[in-house]
Parts: C-alpha cells; sequence; structure tokens
C-alpha cells in the first residue's frame, strides 16, 4: 500500500473494525479462521487499514495476529487495538501495549477517554493522569509500529462537556506523535449538525490527520461520519452491513458508495466497488448473519421494481427510479414478479433463466395467464423465484417429470396435556412404474413428511442427499377466517452450491409445505 | 385534534405512511384488520396524520376506509392518498380524485410529478400539462375535504436538473390550496448536505408549509429529514419501524425521539414517547416481520450492555454509555450477564389486568422467572397480552380450571397429486368428571382440531359460541433448521365485545397452534 496515496488531498482513508466492534455484536462470534478470512475479503476489497482486535493475551486473537503475519495482503495494513496504559503505571511496563508491540504490525490504535464525566466518575483518576496516560502509551507504542492512531472515546460529549480538555487529550496524542486522531461517538447519540460543529472547531486546533469513528444508535452513524467529512476529517472507521453492539457501527457498505459516487471522494481503488456486494456477503456468512435485504446499496430489496410502469420508467432511464447503477455495487436490477407485472417481466425472466421465448408468443401468454391465476390464489414469486422458474419450464414443454405421488398420511397424536404429540408421515410415490412406500417421524408434521419424501426419493435419486433445508417460513395469508385462513409456504434450501427458495399455498399447511417441499425438490433434479 | 396546536411554531407534524407506503415493502401485505389496528395504534401514540392508502377502488382499502369512519380517533386524522388527474382529462371527472372526495376523510395527499426528466420521459406530456394537472387536482379535492397535501415525486431530482420548473410545481399545488408542499427523495438517493441546501432555496421561494418525505436507498432517510427539518421544514412523513420498499422509508421511531430529546422539537404529546416501543411492536406483528433487535432507540439490544466495567458505569451514571434513557422511549436497558430487571413491568401489568400484587414479592418472583423461561423458549407476549394474563393469574392461583385434555389426534391424508389432503381431528375432554370425545374435520389440520375442541367444550361452555377467530398468525423462529424449525402461533379472537390474542410456541404447529386455541378459549371462559 502507497502511503502517498492515502495522503493525496480528497483520498478518503477506509479503516474497518468489524474484527473488533463487529465482533462485539450480542450475536457475532468470529472464530480465529473467520477472521482470517474477513481480513482476506476486506483487502481484496481494498479497505486501508483492517482492525484484527484486541492484543490483549486472549487466544483467539494471540493466533489471528501470529497467523495473519503469514498472509501476503496486497493493500490493507493489519492494525492491532489497544487501550492507554493503567493509571499510575509504566507504559513499558504495560502488558497489553506490549503485546501490541510483539504481533509484529506496522500500525496500532490506542483507545484513550476524553470526557471529564468519565475521568472522574468511571475511571476515578485526576485529568492530568489520564493526559499522561495518552502521551505515554502513544509515544512507547510509536517506537515499534509505523503508524499510531488515537482513538478518543467519547470525543463528542467530551468536547461539548469540556472542550478545552477534550482537545487537550487530542494534543497530548499529537504530541507524542499520533497519525490520526479519531473522534469517536462512542454511545451513537450525536447528529449531524453537532458533529459538524465540533468537528470544524477541532479542525483548527491540531494539526494532525482526523478521524471519525461512529455508532448508530440513532440511525445517525452514517450520516455523522460523511458530515465529519466534509469538515475535513479523512480517516473513516466503520464495519462491513454496520455490524457492532447494541445498534451497530457505522456501515461502510453505505459509506464507500456515498463517498465515491455522491461526495466525489475516492477511497477504493478503481473497479473495487463492484466487489462491494460480494463482500457484505461474504462477511455475514461468516458472521452467520443473514443479509438484510433492505440493506442499502448491496441488499436483495435494494433495486427491486414492482408493477410495469416502475419498469417501463426504468427500463426507459435508469436514473427515473435509481440513485446508482445497481451493477456499480456488484448488485442487480431485480424485477419483482408481481400481480401488475406484464410481457416484458416474463421476458426479462426467461433471459435471467436462459430459456428461449423467441417466437413463442402463445407460451408467453400462458404463463401470464397462469401466473396471474396463481397471483389470485395467493402465490407470491417475489420471493420463490425457484417456482416461478418450474412454473416457466412447464408452459414450455420443459419440464420433466420424476416422480408421481401415489399419496401421504401424517398423523399427529397427543395423549397428554404436557406433552407435544407424535408426528407420524407415510409416503407412496411411483418413479419408472416402481412404487416406494416410506414412513417417517419427525418435529412436527411437515418436518415428518419432508423426512418420509426424502427417504423415499433419494433412493432414486441420490443427489438430494446434499439438499438441506435452511429456512422455512409461514405467512397466513389476509381473510378473516381463523384457522382455515390461507396459508403461504416459503421454503429456502441449499445443496452446498446454490440456495433456491420455492413456494406453495393451500388452507391447509400440510398441503402448502408439501407443495413448497415438492418444487424445492423438483428444482434441484431439473438441474441435471 | 387541534388544528392550532399544529401550527405551534416549533411543532412538527408527524405523518405516517406505514399503511400505503409500508405495506408497499416486498414482504407486507396488511389486511383490512391489520390497518384499522395499526390506524388505532398510531391514534394512540399522538401521530397527526395517518395516511390509509390508495383511494382508488381496490377493495381492500374501499372497506378500510368505510369501516375507519366508524372508529373514534382521539387525535390522528385519517388521509387519504391518490395521484393527480390523468393527461388530458377534467379533475371532475377522475376517478380517484373522485373516490378521495367519497370515502369521507378531512384531509388527502396527491402526488404529482416535479422532475422534467419524468415528465418527458416518463409521463411523454408537456411541462405545461402538469403545471394544470397539479393545479386542477388538488383545487378539485380541496373543495371536499379540509386540508390537501401535495407530494412532489422526486423534488430533489427535479430541483437539482430544473429549479425554476420544480417550484413552479410546488407553486401550482400552492396557489390550488395546498396546505402543504411535501419534497420527496423518491429514489432515496439524496445526502443532507444536498436537502439541506435545497430546502434552503425553496424555503424562501413559497409561502405553504413544507413536508419532507425519504426513502433509505442510501442510509440517509432519517438524516435528510432532520436535515430538512433544521431548514424549516415542518411536516415529516415517515413509517413505523421504516418499512417501505426497496430500502425502506424514512423510520418514524428513530425521528420521533430524535426530534424531542436531541432537537428539542415538540411532536408527540407528552407522556406519549413512552410508547414508541409498544408501537414499534404491534406494527412489526402485524405486518408479520420479526423486529430487528438493532433497531435504534426501540430495538431489543439497543440498551444492552456486556461486560462488568460498562454496567457499574451505566450504574453510576447512565450518560457513561447511554445516549436516551431506555425508558424514555418505552425500551429497557437489557444487562447481558444477570438481567434483573422486569419487576417493574409486572406490577403495571397487574395493575392494568386488576391483580392485587401487594405483598406478593414471592409470585412476583415466580411470575418473572416463568416469563424468563418462556422467552427463552420463543414465546413473546408483546402482542399476545391474553396469554400474559393467564400466565400472572396462574402464579396467583387465580385460574380456574375448566376442562381437562384427554388427548387428541390430528390426520391429513392425501390421495390424489391434484387434490388438497383431507383434514379430521378427535378431541377427548373432560369436564367435572364427563368426557366428552368428538370428531371434525376441517380446511387442514388445525382447523379441524379447532372444530372439533369447540364441539367438545360448547356443549358445558355455551358462551362460547359467541367466540369469533378473527387472524391466525405463524412466525417461524429464525434457527437455521428447515422444517424442524419453532413456530409460534398467534391467535386473535373477538366475542362482539372484546379482542383477545394468545400466543404458542412449538416444533410442532399443531402443538403450537393448539396451545394458542387454549389460551384463547381459557381467557374467555376466565372471564365470567
Amino acid at each position: 500500500m502507497k502511503t502517498e496515496k492515502r495522503k493525496r488531498p480528497g483520498k478518503i482513508v477506509l479503516y474497518d473494525t468489524t474484527l473488533r466492534d463487529g465482533d462485539q455484536s450480542e450475536y457475532i462470534n468470529f472464530s480465529k479462521e473467520d477472521k482470517l478470512r474477513v481480513l482476506q475479503e476486506l483487502d481484496r476489497l481494498g479497505i486501508d487499514y483492517v482492525e484484527g482486535g484486541w492484543v490483549d493475551g486472549n487466544p483467539r486473537d494471540t493466533a489471528f495476529f501470529e497467523e495473519a503475519r503469514g498472509l501476503r495482503l496486497r493493500h490493507a495494513r493489519l492494525t492491532a487495538f489497544g487501550m492507554t496504559r493503567r493509571a499510575g503505571q509504566r507504559a513499558s511496563r504495560d502488558s497489553g501495549l506490549r503485546a501490541i508491540l510483539g504481533s509484529g504490525v506496522a500500525a496500532a490504535t490506542l483507545v484513550g477517554k476524553a470526557w471529564d464525566l468519565q475521568i472522574q466518575e468511571v475511571l476515578r483518576i485526576s485529568q492530568a493522569e489520564n493526559l499522561r496516560m495518552i502521551e505515554d502509551s502513544l509515544a512507547f507504542v510509536k517506537r515499534g509500529v509505523k503508524e499510531v492512531f488515537f482513538d478518543a472515546e467519547h470525543f463528542f460529549e467530551g468536547y461539548l462537556s469540556n472542550p478545552e480538555y477534550a482537545v487537550r487529550c487530542l494534543r497530548a496524542a499529537e504530541s507524542a506523535g499520533a497519525d490520526c486522531l479519531v473522534l469517536c461517538d462512542t454511545n451513537g447519540g450525536m447528529i449531524p449538525a453537532v458533529v459538524q460543529r465540533v468537528v470544524r472547531e477541532v479542525r483548527g486546533l491540531v494539526r494532525a490527520a482526523l478521524g471519525i469513528h461512529t455508532h448508530n444508535d440513532a440511525e445517525m452513524a452514517v450520516a455523522n461520519t460523511l458530515a465529519a467529512v466534509e469538515e475535513g476529517v479523512t480517516q473513516v472507521q466503520g464495519t462491513i452491513n454496520g455490524y457492532g453492539e447494541r445498534c451497530g457501527n457505522a456501515n461502510l457498505c453505505s459509506i464507500i458508495p456515498t463517498l465515491q459516487f455522491k461526495m466525489n471522494r475516492a477511497c477504493l481503488p478503481p473497479r473495487k466497488m463492484a466487489l462491494l456486494r460480494r463482500c457484505s456477503r461474504v462477511v455475514a456468512e461468516l458472521a452467520n448473519q443473514s443479509p438484510s435485504r433492505q440493506q442499502p446499496y448491496v441488499g436483495d430489496s435494494a433495486f427491486a421494481h414492482k408493477g410495469g410502469i416502475h419498469i417501463s420508467a426504468v427500463r426507459r432511464n435508469p436514473r427515473a427510479y435509481e440513485h446508482v447503477l445497481p451493477e456499480a455495487v456488484g448488485n442487480r436490477r431485480k424485477i419483482l414478479v408481481s400481480d401488475l407485472s406484464g410481457k416484458a417481466t416474463v421476458l426479462e425472466k426467461a433471459r435471467e433463466y436462459n430459456l428461449d421465448l423467441s417466437g413463442k408468443e402463445g407460451s408467453v401468454q400462458e404463463i401470464l395467464d397462469t401466473l396471474k391465476l396463481m397471483e389470485k390464489q395467493g402465490y407470491r414469486y417475489e420471493g420463490a423465484e425457484a417456482s416461478f422458474e418450474l412454473l416457466m419450464k412447464k408452459a414450455l414443454g420443459k419440464k420433466r417429470k420424476f416422480f408421481r405421488l401415489l399419496g401421504f398420511r401424517v398423523l399427529d397424536e397427543k395423549k397428554q396435556e404436557k406433552e407435544p404429540p407424535y408426528s407420524e408421515a407415510t409416503v407412496m410415490i411411483e418413479v419408472d412404474g416402481r412404487v416406494e412406500h416410506t414412513a417417517a417421524e419427525g418435529k412436527g408434521p411437515v418436518n415428518a413428511l419432508d423426512h418420509a419424501l426424502r427417504k423415499a426419493l433419494e433412493k432414486f435419486y441420490p443427489q438430494l442427499r446434499s439438499v438441506e433445508l435452511l429456512d422455512y417460513k409461514v405467512r397466513v395469508l389476509p381473510a378473516k377466517e381463523g384457522t382455515a385462513s390461507q396459508v403461504r409456504v416459503l421454503l429456502e434450501c441449499w445443496d452446498g452450491k446454490r440456495k433456491w427458495t420455492t413456494v406453495g399455498v393451500s388452507h391447509n399447511i400440510i398441503e402448502a409445505s408439501w407443495q413448497a417441499l415438492l418444487d424445492a425438490v423438483d428444482y434441484r433434479l431439473q438441474l441435471d
């Protein structure tokens, strides 16, 4: 990574803390292997600094920093995180600071206090000792690493409470050689107007580069970050997908494209922006979080269009309904297969599925008619494209029949008030004239049916063994019929390579689930 | 609702579009009943205007507006939504505009174009005709309703492309009597600096009140809204939980507390702010969306604290790690190691149910323990208070047992590919030593079970005949187990006088439904 490039005016330095602050999220817990993969993914995307975590003797992170040293990073600089020394101790004796130097990183970030209330009520030390802690610690670490950044915790509250002292904390870090003074909105409660005023004032009082680190407790993390950039901050800290404790950190997946496309501030190397969605997905996968469909820029629904007029307008001029081109961030336009859709949508989808519809006006009309009928019955294909693909293939005579159902039976029996019912299913199918009759139990009727069906089919189609059910959703369709309402079931499957979703609708939840199960199995079989 | 109060300088007018723009979300589809409940919930919270939807002949919304007329709203004004008249037509002939007048609302919002590119490329009409469409339509509707608002679609793109024309669109609406000119960031791609500049300029060019309507495509919806308020906009449009198509709309659950607590702009009546979390939850439940744990202000994790130092610091001074007090928005601090809160809620609820808990420390503890256990298993009582009331009554020994279950059996049998399965249930119960054994069929297994249970019970308790099942909701709980996932069932009942909701949770959907059914019946029986 070229330092000159980073210092060129206008270039924003990206600092990712997914591996520390993201890992603080209540629901995220990266393994060492996850952390190594995230690091490589962030390097590939073109992030400048990747904060690897605390270097404080925690075995997972010690091992992570050790193994990370062996990776050849093309762009990113791995950064260690630590705290200023303890009160009343020498920096050179502080085990955390020594561990940072021992980790072999070229950059480190130290967090220290900058709010008089915290120093008095939480740390219970003198303001002068806090300044010495900052100065000693940064100076000590700076001797062993190329770059040291200072995270000024609660900087905004500190500045609003005692501006003079807050700035003295920054100056202590500056005089110790800090390469960047990072203003932290630790509680996440600031609003852009305040951030902007504070940064503007601070800007004139220190010489070192400024950074910004925000949290999303007022849904302002991204806006506060960009407000700070407008006032001259050059280092931006955040996490992929906004992961972080409480309401999360500033979301780099939103900040990066807005900086580049809307504020004309370069931050990623050219051609890297299109990797943004991929990076968001890989990190979500490693964090074991389902990706948010509605996530700005990178979510599945971010460029989803409903309704005919809307769609033809987007075709005429994407600017009419899209704020940026989806491809620019590696996303794609999603034309929702909805009851308002027409021929254009069907043709678009056929292209996507590699189905040739040219000269097949009749089939297109048949697909449209079927679609209308199915949607009237409560089917929705927006979230169940595998079922839609099957529907199209069927209309085109391209859907092979792999088996025939001869019948099933599901029994739920409860014999005691306190015990859940026992569920058992039997399934009878026919494949090429051979009849297979199976029985299975399960956690509930649908699960029992699922087991019995697979038991019957896997004999003939062993490729189904790799199919896993990832997600099962049930939606009761609006109608005033209580337990006789129609239900719509969505099933998501995964076979190690691809994910697909299918749909079923019925008054009977067993039947709706059955339909979705059949489509799920059928979709996989049609692929061979 | 007092109009003077709304017009007092400084007061921000809250305009909710959950029922229209929220309902546009790819995954939300409110029923008429859902919409009526959302309307009442928003009224209770103190929202000024509730947009009910398009009034365009869609049967669900026609019925909704009709029934809504019968509701006594304490604060909110129900608002109808429509489009400016078609090109080349008279406003008085436009069926949409006539439908608005026919719906009996006191306020209406009309959306029209304000971007030259849209007018030329999408509408393909002259700029002059577009101005006439705006003016005619607003003037026509204004004759029949007290207040008319103009949603200027794509206003910001329009202003950036052709400021003079965009402002002429606003003026056309103004001269037709518009009570508020709402600047819409339809594509959701604006950033606060641009919004602020445009609003500041427009502010000097029109006299009517200004409104703001934003989308979240750049994760800026809340920030853009507040930036507009800082420049003098007085009407704020948004949705509960930010529901809306693509990346969602401006989230009122974040905007409201930030306005009130951080910008000192009153918007909710005093004492209402503490209902915010409840409102967010009820709307999520009705929208069948799992609430986001990380949602600012109202999410489960919004005030979650990890680690000892953090916690003792928060105890010493909540400001140390909390940007607002959780109770202020009806949320609570979540101490992740040992959760000690909750007692206050239980006492509060007991008062609500007229249960005397004074001097019953043991019972309170028992309720808290049970609650904790149940929530761990996936039960949620926010939307199912009847089940919670039963739980409390049971802990206090005030729950009478009306019958005992000896067993049930549910059979679903499918004999042909094209036909839905046949469902049959048998139920055996005992009431005062008398055994009743019944059988019934139904549309699906739960419906059959419901029929068999009522058949058995109505003999002994004829008051159950008036109990109607209004709504049945199923949510698959997050866990990647496919069809073996846990499900939570919510049942809403009505006996002609009151509505109540109950909950059941199990791996088996039949068992979860059974629990909710039992609670529903039990709740009614306990009333006598």
